[in-house]
């Protein structure tokens, strides 16, 4: 994998290699999370790095990623499975592409789309507002 | 709100106030995620900001919260009622009481460890490890 990762602030992809996919039992020791992460070792995503994580806590609806980095919003998206590679290349790409993290919803491949996990905002969001409570 | 933040890595609570709560149709201006947020203005939570924010991305499975802080996992949790408000209070002590978010999962509020929807490591997790891909 290579990791240019041109930015100042630079984008990770998070790809948890010990979900199951649900309603498919998997006693393989490899689990589908880390079959697409190795898909993705040899992939181009320029400012973007690639890593295995063993646990975002969506294990319902695995293989689970996590797009995220400093100043941006972070996003999970579930229900992945090792051939969507290159979903998960363009997802990442148009991701690193803005500054926050916030793609236009059209914009994102359609499995983003359809699967989004859950997001939060970056940890300075709020520096400069006022309190709410 | 009394927010003491007496740490140098303050936690926050974020409470979406615009997921509705699935299978329960909802046409009231106010969300349940908002009654919450309304219910925890009263609440003494040492060292935790309380904030409304307007989508967490799981609106399937709302009313949505998120728990981070510089340095600290991010957990996002999910199925929330208004009447929770001790619920969060308890989930969020414990959170901040950790150094890094992680609570041992016996210890959290059952809610927590019934409905923890992800979670995302923190920025720094793997500023000293190896590259993994």
């Amino acid at each position: 994998m290579k990791n240019t990762a041109p930015t100042q602030a630079p984008v990770e992809l998070l790809i948890c290699t010990k979900c199951r996919v649900m309603d498919a039992p998997c006693e393989e020791d490899v689990r589908p999370g880390a079959h697409l992460h190795a898909a993705l070792a040899g992939a181009e995503v320029p400012g973007v790095t690639v890593r295995a994580v063993e646990c975002l806590s969506n294990c319902s609806r695995g293989c689970s990623v996590a797009l995220r980095g400093p100043g941006r919003w972070s996003y999970v998206y579930g229900n992945l499975a090792p051939e969507q590679a290159a979903t998960l290349v363009e997802g990442a790409l148009k991701y690193a592409a803005t500054p926050d993290g916030l793609v236009p919803w059209r914009e994102r491949p359609e499995h983003f789309r359809k699967n989004c996990i859950a997001r939060i905002p970056p940890l300075d969001a709020f520096d400069q507002t006022e309190e709410t409570a």
